[in-house]
């Protein structure tokens, strides 16, 4: 089951590399690219900071096949995609969530410190977006805009707290992540965002 | 013989890096760390992926002193770099050529699924300009106007086609970079690029 | 003593992040990642480059407390920053100094060249204010204006050739360090910087 969501999380951000893509004019091959570094970004910066290599890409060849395959699919239907904005929408929160989810925990399969955890968690779920925007000459949206790094650190944070509980892992995993999800969606819907602390500087 | 052709495409890659630098009106140190930065940045990422550290420029110390020394050779005869445009071309066209082929042998070496080898050739061979551009705060030229990465992994695919023939190692070795190199030159010769999909969008 | 100095550096760096992110109108969390950076960047793609992992900050919890406590401190008193300005300009070239040698001295633990152990050094001092001006998409400061790296370089130097003396380890250590500082402070008293190559190119 976790498998499959992780196939459309991965799915889904690769579209999202897409259309940022298409957007700044690349060609075909600049697109893939965007496409892989936006899905495999996050998780292959954790597994070089924390020092497991090759890192995980490179070592199940689905990721790449489930890449491939959706960059294709969302060049053919690049001009349909607006009516598949709020699918992807959701299949990329679910991505964030089970990102972040499966970030802390190889934090601590790692042995990390439970901030330090949560912060690869972060790391996992947001890094792709990061480099994305980097590459295509943009400040990163998330350090700007959106609700979408707190809502994983609530999530990781939620992790831990749950930890105290007697509660199977499987159930803090499933729990973590869809406060991960939750979050996101009610910002996203209700137009939350952090403050911005620019205006009120000099006061 | 493959020692002397990397000693020129590292060259030739560092000039490169040069000559971005100056129209970006960098300092001294700014260029000669551009420079560096697209020599060796393909192959830097290739080992911290792979898990292979310290990564290869820091325990061969001959590369640092040929970008060193292309760096100030760039700079002293900055003005006179026209005169050398063709032959800077080729010998960056020769070094995509054997950074791509190095690329998948070592992936091969890993252990890794030929789609990945190829991934890392092309890594290898591309990533130095990708970093090179991201620090001069432009979109990468690989993502929007030249069949670069293309024909690295064209010349990747050649590999392994002709790993199922009987052929020897070195033979392989040379025809695909020499895929990789034609396929470079024929596409500058003829004007050819990947279509760009912006235009039609929305159809 | 040295732990004290790191301490006060590693704050020092994190509130040049804040203040940079600030400018760029980042949210709250844009700004704490962008102190992240600016205060381990250098640290981690050393320790990445290397080969030692879990790299540095994420082994020892300390780091992140003390950039957690400086980033909310600086988005506190961001209005007040200025009258800090010296302090905080102190700070940063005191931590310049000792991350040149630290690095220096990891680069000689894992048995590498000289010339690539003060290559490692400036890496540490510096790389953080360049992945800084990426993710907030400016072409990195120390690329063009600042006599900086070339402190480090300068220092680095002065580390080994002390090194040919029978000089104890400790004096080695705290003397490069303080021809880093000494230079960098020199430098910005006279606003010496490195020639800009541009102005002349075409000559």
């Amino acid at each position: 089951m976790f498998y499959i969501v992780e196939i459309f999380g991965t799915a889904a951000f690769a579209i999202s590399g897409v259309l940022v893509a298409l957007k700044k004019r690349m060609d075909l091959f600049g697109i893939l690219i965007i496409a892989f570094v936006t899905s495999v970004g996050g998780g292959t910066l954790r597994d070089i900071l924390i020092g497991v290599t090759p890192v995980s890409w490179m070592t199940n060849i689905v990721y790449s096949y489930v890449i491939i395959g959706a960059s294709i699919f969302g060049i053919i239907f690049r001009s349909k995609l607006n009516y598949l904005r709020t699918s992807l929408f959701l299949f990329d929160t679910i991505g964030i969530g089970l990102y972040t989810v499966v970030g802390v925990e190889r934090g601590i399969n790692a042995g990390l410190h439970p901030v330090i955890c949560i912060a690869i968690g972060t790391i996992t779920a947001c890094f792709g977006g990061v480099v994305r925007d980097v590459l295509c000459n943009e400040i990163p949206v998330i350090f700007r805009k959106e609700i979408y790094a707190t809502a994983c650190i609530l999530g990781g944070i939620t992790y831990f707290l749950l930890k105290l509980l007697p509660i199977e892992g499987n159930f803090i995993f499933i729990i973590a992540g869809v406060v991960v999800i939750v979050i996101r969606l009610l910002a996203v819907i209700f137009k939350i965002a952090l403050p911005n602390l620019y205006n009120n500087q000099g006061d």
